[in-house]
């Protein structure tokens, strides 16, 4: 929920004139975004977005993410699709940052999050793993376990002690058990219900690649297991997960290796989005312009994969 | 710059249900509008706004604010139309907030002014005060003189005492010396940069009537002269006045006493603006979402027009 980056017109103007896509008729920051400015531009061929990228992206991880979404696009996933200025680059500079134009993605995404939908993303996120095979490029994920440890001891002075052992627990515990070898590749990492879009109650593209990294397919498989699956009072709703889990299924069908693991990995995510909230509590000035995400949520989620019995309890 | 109200797809789709206008297509917060919350819509048949009224402004002024609208448009003013229901009214409800859907300006607002742009908004200024002649509702000026007594009581605690005295000056003065018979009707009284878009250098529209009211004509001109006729530095541009004034006078001639008055009119809108913007950064949280806006800059335009000498020192 933020720009933070103005763009004058002629700013916008100049940069524009490095496109075949016409000149901009409406320029409009929105509110979605939280890591970048993001811009509908109008112009006389259409809408697009413009994003530019604020400093939490690392520039250098820029060629990854939009190549990302050329290979995706010309591999049919419904996805922003990287417009080229003339001289063939999709990233250039905008205001002083880098910046890029994408095409405009059609739908809006679900604020109340359905069965049916649990299963389009599902059937999605497969389609997302298979087309990202043949990708060129890599990303190491550096929010996997190795950079939890640093967020945890960023946050400790912030969480009360009964907290702070559990954390530390689950920690020593994910370091000494984490999966090492599942089928990896490119995975989304942050496929939440605001990266999803649905027209007339189909799903109509992903977006927000910019934590796309290489790990293990069935990790993001467990991100949305927490993103989508879970009621607003944080109860598990073993339905959505059902839908989820065979939708991917079907699509990309799971190892008994990624079956076995889908505990861990779900309560692993947990810990990783727990941590990286209470690390955004404690370091986000009260003033700034961005709205804090309650890291309880995400605690509650680990407790429960932490209790999973049964394999049938994900509907596996 | 906010989004205060999430709105669900379908709370939108009942929403759209009444309107002639199609379905949503994409519906995208955002981060204009620091009053109310804006979302585009585009919708098969093209691209709206929809807009939330928040707790700061009151609903029984909307039926005025949207009328105003409606009117404007009719008499070929450049402004968001009112798109009214099947029921024939414009204003009603979504996500529980009285709600409105425009249709969509075209341009860009300029993000450095130019003596070109004070030509086309004085000339524009001019045509919106003759358009608005016949209008049939009125809204007095809840933030003219009488209204400043309170915003300074209520800022009072936050200010040096230097300057308790000399806005307790001027607010004296005020109440003594402000004229009571110049020619009236309804004004814009907020005619800021961003409510003026440019589209290939010409003016393509005004938007934001949210502070029009009735008030005196030249009182409005007064608030353009602070808002777009000085640097980032707060140094007065005489060339830029001249512009802005002129075209207005084209369109709409002043009267003597309109000239007369303008000194007073220019250093009483520069204590209004300096007064709410005191007023809000005493009272917005520090954690609020919402940009707080330097009143120091209206206090530097308070001493110009204190200071100015003759009615050439705006080009008149």
């Amino acid at each position: 929920m933020a720009v933070y980056t103005e763009v004058s017109d002629s700013e916008l103007e100049a940069f524009l004139a490095d496109y075949d896509i016409g000149c901009a008729v409406s320029f409009k920051g929105i509110a979605e975004g939280v890591e970048n400015t993001n811009y509908v531009l109008t112009t006389e061929r259409g809408q697009y977005m413009v994003t530019l990228y604020e400093k939490r992206v690392d520039p250098r991880d820029l060629p990854f993410f939009l190549g990302l979404m050329d290979h995706l696009a010309e591999r049919g996933i419904n996805c922003p699709r990287p417009i080229h200025a003339r001289d063939g680059n999709a990233l250039r500079t905008l205001a002083g940052k880098p910046a890029a134009i994408t095409s405009f993605l059609q739908g809006m995404w679900p604020r109340r999050m359905t069965v049916h939908h649990c299963g389009a993303v599902g059937e999605a996120l497969a389609g997302f793993h298979l087309a990202g095979r043949d990708f060129a490029l890599e990303r190491p994920n550096a929010l996997s376990v190795a950079g939890w440890r640093p967020l945890f001891e960023g946050s400790r002075r912030h969480i009360a002690p009964e907290l702070d052992r559990e954390l530390a627990g689950e920690l020593e515990f994910f370091e000494e058990n984490w999966p090492t070898a599942l089928p990896a590749g490119v995975i989304h990492a942050d496929l939440f219900n605001d990266n999803v879009f649905f027209l007339h109650e189909r799903l109509s593209g992903i977006i927000d690649f910019y934590f796309a990294c290489n790990d293990f397919l069935s990790y993001d498989l467990a991100i949305c297991l927490n993103a989508w699956c879970f009621e607003p009072d944080n109860a598990f709703n073993a339905t959505k997960a059902r839908a989820l889990l065979q939708a991917y299924d079907k699509v990309r069908p799971l190892g008994d290796d990624e079956r076995q693991a889908m505990p861990i990995l779900a309560r692993g995510s947990a810990l990783r989005f727990m941590l990286t909230r209470l690390y955004d509590w404690a370091h986000t000035p009260p003033d700034a312009l961005v709205k804090r995400k309650d890291p309880k949520e995400y605690l509650a989620k680990l407790r429960f994969h932490r209790s999973v019995g049964s394999l049938a309890d994900y509907g596996l």
